[in-house]
């Protein structure tokens, strides 16, 4: 596999390509890993999915995505906790690493965002032990503060990696750039949360960014020191897969064919640490 | 004064006003103080902003702004600097309570975060002695990590408290509830600051933000809990003017008296402590 350090999340080539085509071009531009969306899974059935995956002989770097706990009421808190439940029966069907969990939005007409957090922390409760039992580990990403009301109530590694301590085993940490380049405490956090990083996106930021969530940029085309981050995660004690997950119109816009020959050339003169 | 407690920062009306007209205008609507950019004294002339401001018997909550020290070379750094020194002697001559520092975005073409942090340090520490002297303190104001590559590259109430604990007098922080209300030590944080706190913004984050810069809202119309905010605020020591900063293309297309009159009628009812 020329490519073995590598994966793409497949939100990075939705617009052209569903999860059997996709996988079938990673193998071509001799990608190690993919890392699907559950709609992505949903749209061609969990069985084509696992022998899409299979027949290409990819590894499956995680599932996207669980978490989003908070909800308004006591039942909308539930089915999230059995959503989470089925996404991890999901991901050890598909062989998945692990799922990435983020934070959630606040709930509708809430200002609680410590409220938030704290369901949250107890939504994670809940589904661990199916995690466990699964042997599916959950990846807790912090999402970038401009996500904080409506998609991520959790920012800083420091708190995933408190949730990490508290909640105990089959919880980890995926280090996604995008929405950490920024934290002062950066260095020490990814020390912190050493070997618990079981997840690693990659991603950078673009000067301007047009759009809050979909502008996000190829490796190499932003602001973001790809080599100091990584010198970081494996000085923590990570050396697996990096993760190429980019919203952009701008690369959805583009043939799939030239996003993966786009990402393999960045991860490979702009990505090593 | 009926709204005693209450200041205009003029971005908010800059569409609308200039200087003069927004400083007759805070007074019919009964505000006690106004917070002028720079653009806006130079475009009708320092004497004529201190006239308006006199003449309609404001207080000036602040001064915008300064900061922004890093730069590519050595020159751009010194203009910098002798950019602040500039900006404090206006602040001086319009009786502001302070000049409002940014961290200032990344130099072009670099990806240094920690390099542009220190270099707002050391430009903080060059102009200093000049505050000092024209009796103008400095309000340091983190600004939300969305900004740290092109605006602010201080991002958190801790980064610029440690500041103000390593350079000393002269210095205060500036708590805007649009760049710090996702922050998880914002209380701790707040204490912390104490009262060092010498100005205070308040704007509301929407959901959704349709742009980075100019989507912000009027208080009540987005997820900030103003009274919480308010609270720690004041248990730090801070009882003072909060001053409605507010970049609004929706806002700056409306007349400049509803402008005034909405923010009134909401700090009135939404952002008392």
């Amino acid at each position: 596999m020329p490519n073995a350090g590598l994966s793409i999340n497949l939100a990075t080539v939705r617009q052209q390509w569903n999860l059997r085509e996709a996988a079938d071009a990673c193998r071509r531009h001799g990608i190690a890993a993919i890392d699907p969306w559950r709609d992505q899974v949903a749209a061609i059935g969990l069985g084509e999915a696992v022998r899409a995956i299979k027949d290409n002989g990819l590894a499956v770097s995680g599932y996207c995505r669980g978490g989003m706990f908070p909800a308004a009421d006591a039942a909308g808190r539930q089915a999230a906790i059995e959503d989470n439940k089925r996404a991890i029966d999901e991901a050890a069907a598909i062989g998945a690493e692990c799922v990435v969990l983020i934070g959630g939005g606040l709930p509708k007409g809430s200002r609680d965002l410590a409220g938030a957090r704290a369901m949250f922390a107890d939504g994670l409760a809940a589904v661990l032990p199916h995690a466990r039992a699964a042997q599916v580990p959950l990846a807790l990403e912090p999402m970038n503060p401009m996500y904080a009301a409506d998609r991520g109530c959790i920012s800083t590694l420091a708190e995933m990696t408190d949730l990490c301590d508290r909640l105990g085993a089959g919880l980890g940490i995926a280090v996604d750039t995008y929405h950490v380049w920024w934290d002062p405490n950066l260095e020490r956090e990814i020390a912190r949360a050493g070997t618990r990083i079981i997840s690693h996106h990659i991603c950078d930021w673009l000067v301007p960014t047009r759009h809050m969530l979909n502008d996000r940029g190829m490796m190499g085309d932003g602001v973001i020191d790809f080599p100091a981050i990584r010198r970081m995660i494996e000085a923590a004690g990570y050396r697996g897969i990096q993760e190429v997950e980019i919203f952009s119109e701008d690369w959805w816009s583009r043939p799939g064919d030239e996003v993966l020959s786009t990402a393999v050339e960045r991860f490979r003169t702009v990505c090593q640490g």
